[in-house]
Parts: structure tokens; C-alpha cells; sequence
């Protein structure tokens, strides 16, 4: 592991395994080829440009992005093809801006609502809309049943309804997946059922994420979205959907203070963010201590216990911390270091980075 | 409250309402005041130069901060007086980095192990330090019995030990706030007795959070590090330390989705931060509906449920959102955007923002 010397970075920082990164690309490419569903990875994840234009580049047929200030920066890194699968509302600058933005990509937009339709439509004449449609997450998107009428208002409005989309987000959580995939596909083939009786012979349907993506259904399932497969987190490892050495990205942090066998390391909720979701064991993992747990997370401490028998690290040692959330924590910093083996070779901006509107 | 017009940026933004900070910091002065405790308030809630050097024209004595990287942009801001209330580990390059900041200001330093004051003695020979003693946080800092050990070896390393100091994180939470003010001042107590038997004679007993500054026992406790209390948030209103009126910082959002009494707004936690105490009733608050509780939070949807009874706002609707933790929630964004009355007037950058290091 690291070292600490005078010529590596302080402490915390955001390392990215690029050796890691590749293998997981290739791997979720892999597995939509095999499935025959196109792949639209979710790049919130990652905010990074240059690997969205390499998730194309390994046979994503475009990207998945949830804000129009996301897209701004993603097209100005040369990405083409852009669906925000988000219940858009174009009122405001936001309106003149998906304008903007549709002149330079190929945009498709998610709506759920006739209201948002009626507004997006003003903004941009014409657009491309998904409609969303809820498979049990319980979120934004209408029930199935209902997606017929939201297409045909966004119809009547003058948008262009290619297809309907869902987040199975349900899936999270250890043992969910299967009954997250089954949902999704059940969904997505109701709403396809009521759009086709309304009148609409739509192209896609849209679903996946990490947790589900192996499990898409062929068939229903035309188009999927995963995202945090690029890096993995401990949510990903404690849901089963990879395993340790899928991690691409760790902080790297210092002991700072020690009593018995709890140990605090100074990469805090200011850098890991601070989702628990309640299943977690705690706040994180430690890559290189898979039975130590993160008991605690303040701004700049993390607490760790080390179980009975396991020596804790001594102070001034790094650590590698697996955040419950990459994607959360990717949006904390400016720049991931990145590099293989623990050894740093670049920086990667994190261009989208707080890219919220 | 704010309209949806193409003259207002376009959400979610944070906003600053300065007549309510105004407040909030004479407040607390005239608490600091009255008590006869001086104030050092932590400024890694709001990061922001001009906010400290604010908080000192009202009578604080100096900052608090907890990484180099923040006491380096504070003095490159004119703050020439910062504790960093941390148990700093001075290795590598941070070490250089706290040297050259001590030649800029005046600098103490937090310590809690023999270890961690060698090394801080090799990079800044000299520097004064405070003993952190855990007053039931359980996190960093040494029981009061042990404060007198790391004193004597700071002080035969040849650090200036100047004081002790705690953070009673533990008054955090309802009805919490009594015993950890009682909790800080016996263990501020005791390392004194401990380091006077020692023979020490120390000026500086530090403690003091927002829920406990009012408690601030007098006498014992001789200068305090408050840090919410500029902004206030929900984590302060559900702890009963702070009202509505006193909430300066909110997340303008949009409506975006609405179904039956739920409706879901665009800040989620890449603008609000995720934090979420068990004891709190959800993810935030709404300034102007107590009465809707938040239900779930992801990076760009927050779900909102109004009780029965009250009529949801429509879609395209603009409600103010007041995050659970503000200092995580201030992190997020690279400028604030303030004034009065929900009317902006100015962007202030949150320039120590990710200054992790």
C-alpha cells in the first residue's frame, strides 16, 4: 500500500485504479452484448468527460446524465448522444438552455407529468421525451397505467415520445435485485402494453443500474443506465453486486488518533460524503481490512473499529476507504488522482462536478 | 417567497439571507459576552474569509479550523489568529505547509498522543499546542486522567502547551444538551487539575458547539468554538437550539414531480449534503411548511410528503429547503448566493471549500 512519504499528496484524497476502471467498463459492456440491450451509462457517477467519451468508445450507445448544467459540460467534452433521465422542468433559464443544448447533441429529456411536458415543449419544440414510469422505488415517474396519458399530452404538446424509462432503485439493499429486475421489467411492459393502445409504437425502454444491470430483462428491456460500476463502493460490495477487487476508487487517509482498538483516519464525511443507507454496516469499507467496520463519520474524522485480535494500524499509516457512495464522493473534489497499484500518474478534472441545475 | 421567473438563476442554489447571519453573530457574541467566554468560532461552517473576519470585528477573538488547507485560504483571507481544533498528524508535506503558516499567523495546533507531538515538533519547533480530551464524544482527544502524559511529552518534545481543549459532539440531539455541557466542563475540570499536577499552567480551556455555548460553564470553559450557528440548520432547529427565524441558509428547489401528498424537488444531496442523525425526523426541513416532513433523499430528488390536510405546492413551484447539516451542505457549492428577504444581491465563493488537506 501507500507509503508516507514527502513526495505523495497530503491526505485525504479521491485515488482512482485506472487497471480497475478499464476492467469494469469492459466487463458491464460485456455483459449488455451479451444480454443485447444498449448500454447508456449513467456518468453522474463519474462527472468525467474523457471516460464518458471511453464508455462510448467501448460500445455505449451514449450517455445518461441527470442535470442540464451535467450535459453542458459533457458536450463540451465531446459527448453526442445525451439522455437526462430526469422529470425535467424547463421553466425559467433552464428552458433556453435545453434549447441551446439540443442544437449541439442529440438530447432526449424524461418527463412525468403533462404539466412538464406542456413547459418543456415550449422550451424546446419538438424534443425527443421518455416518459417515466415508477417500478416501486417510489420516486419521481407515474405507475404504468398512467404512462398513456402522460405520452399523450406530451404528444398533443408537440414533443416526440420515443419511449418510456425507470429507475429500479428498489434494487439497493442485500437481496433485493431480483425482485428490483422482475418489477422493472413488469413495468416497463405495461407501460409499453397502455403506449402501444394509445397509439404510440415506441423504440425504447429504459431501465438498469448496478445492482440490476445482469439481471435486465432481454426483450423488455431495450436500454440500460448503469452508473456506479465505473468505480463500485461499499453500497456495491454489501449488496453483492461486486466484489473487492472490482474498486476502483478508494481515499486515502492518515491514522490520526488511536485508543484501543478504535483508530480515526482523517477522510471524513467532507470527503467520502456521508450516505448510510440502513442496512450498511456502517459509513464505509476498508479495502485492506475487510473485518474492520466505520462506526462513526464526522467532517474530517472517520471512526474505525478494528474486531478483537487485529492489531489497529499505528499512527501516521494510510488507509484505503471504500465510501459507501462513489458517486457522492466523486462530487466533493476537484480532481481524482489517478494511477494503478497505488501509484499516482494523473489528474483527472472532475469537470461536472457540482453541476446541479 | 421566490417566484419561477428567467431573471432568478435557475435551481437549486444555496441562499444566504444576511440580515438573519447579522443576527445570528451578535447573538452569539452577546452570549460569549455575558458568559465571559471568548469566542473562537469555527468557520468550517461557512467557509468564507470575509464571514470570519466578520465574526472578529464582532469581538471574536481569532478562528477555529480543522485542516491546513482551510487555515491556508483564511490567511490568505487577512484571518491572522486560527486554532485548528484537530489532532493534527504534521507528516509529509502537511508539515512544510504548517511550518510556513505559522510564519503568517498566529497558530495552535489540537494533539492528543505523544506520536502526533514529535512529529508536529520536527516540522514547527515551538508551536503551541492544546491537549484534545474526550468529554464524551468518544471520537479523538484522550480521556482527562491521560491529558498530563501528552502534555509532559509534547512539552519535552519542545511544543508550547498552552491549553485543552474538547468538542461535546455528543449535545447534539434532543434533550442532549445539558449533560454534555456538564460532561465538557468536568473533563476541561479535570485536565486541568491533571495538567497543574504536572506543572502546567495553562490559559486556554477550549470547548463549545452550537447546542452547548449558551451552557458554557463559566469560569471553566475560557473561550468557546461554536460553528453552526451562522447559518443554523435543521439538525440545530430539531435540537431546539435555534428557531425558524434564526435559519439563514436555505436550498432554493423546484417542484419537479407530484403525486397524492408527495411531491419531489430537485436539490437532493449533492446540494444538501446527506447527513441525517437518527434522531432527526428526515432529511431536512421546509422553511415554509413545518408541517411536510422529507422522506428520502438522492443526488437530485428529494421526496417531500405534506400531511394530510395541506395542499402540496404545484409543479414548477419554488420551496425553500433547509439541509440537516449546514456545514456539509456549504461544501457542496462553490458560491453562496445572497441578500434579503430572498432577493439576491451578491455571490460570496465558499473559498475553502474541499480543503480537505
Amino acid at each position: 500500500v501507500l507509503g508516507v512519504t514527502s513526495d505523495e499528496p497530503d491526505t485525504p484524497y479521491l485515488f482512482v485504479d485506472t487497471a480497475v476502471v478499464e476492467h469494469n467498463l469492459r466487463t458491464m459492456a460485456g455483459t449488455a452484448r451479451e444480454l443485447g440491450i444498449a448500454l447508456r451509462p449513467h456518468a453522474k457517477t463519474h462527472k468525467c468527460p474523457p471516460l464518458g467519451l471511453r464508455q462510448v468508445e467501448l460500445g455505449a450507445i451514449g450517455l445518461t446524465l441527470a442535470t442540464a448544467g451535467e450535459a453542458e459540460v459533457f458536450a463540451d467534452g465531446g459527448c453526442l448522444d445525451i439522455f437526462l433521465a430526469y422529470p425535467i422542468w424547463a421553466g425559467g433559464r433552464r428552458g433556453g438552455r435545453l434549447s441551446a443544448l439540443a442544437e449541439r447533441v442529440r438530447l432526449r429529456l424524461g418527463i412525468d407529468s403533462a404539466e412538464s411536458a406542456a413547459v418543456l415543449a415550449r422550451a424546446v419544440p419538438g424534443a425527443e421525451v421518455l416518459v417515466e414510469v415508477d417500478s416501486g422505488h417510489h420516486r419521481s415517474g407515474v405507475p404504468a397505467p398512467d404512462a398513456g396519458a402522460v405520452a399523450l399530452a406530451a404528444s398533443r404538446s408537440g414533443l416526440r415520445v420515443v419511449g418510456t424509462f425507470t429507475f429500479p432503485g428498489h434494487g439497493y439493499g442485500p437481496g433485493n435485485r431480483d425482485r428490483a429486475a422482475a418489477d422493472e421489467a413488469d413495468a416497463l411492459a405495461e407501460a409499453d402494453r397502455v403506449l402501444h393502445t394509445a397509439g404510440f409504437d415506441v423504440e425504447v425502454r429504459s431501465g438498469g443500474s448496478t445492482p440490476t444491470a445482469a439481471l435486465s430483462a432481454r426483450g423488455t428491456v431495450t436500454e440500460m443506465r448503469p452508473g456506479s460500476y465505473v468505480f463500485n463502493d461499499a453500497q456495491q460490495l454489501e449488496t453483492g453486486s461486486c466484489g473487492w477487487a472490482d474498486v476502483a476508487l478508494y481515499a486515502v487517509s492518515t491514522v490520526v488518533s488511536r485508543r484501543g482498538q478504535q483508530v480515526i483516519v482523517d477522510a471524513g464525511n467532507k470527503i467520502l460524503g456521508a450516505d448510510r443507507p440502513h442496512w450498511a454496516t456502517g459509513h464505509g469499507r476498508l479495502l485492506d481490512h475487510p473485518g474492520a467496520r466505520m462506526t462513526a463519520l464526522s467532517e474530517h474524522h472517520a471512526t474505525v473499529l478494528f474486531p478483537d485480535g487485529e492489531q489497529p494500524p499505528e499512527l501516521g499509516r494510510c488507509l484505503r476507504v471504500v465510501p459507501n457512495h462513489v458517486c457522492t464522493a466523486v462530487n466533493l473534489v476537484d480532481e481524482l488522482l489517478v494511477g494503478t497499484s497505488g501509484t499516482i500518474h494523473d489528474r483527472w478534472p472532475v469537470a461536472a462536478r457540482g453541476a446541479n441545475t
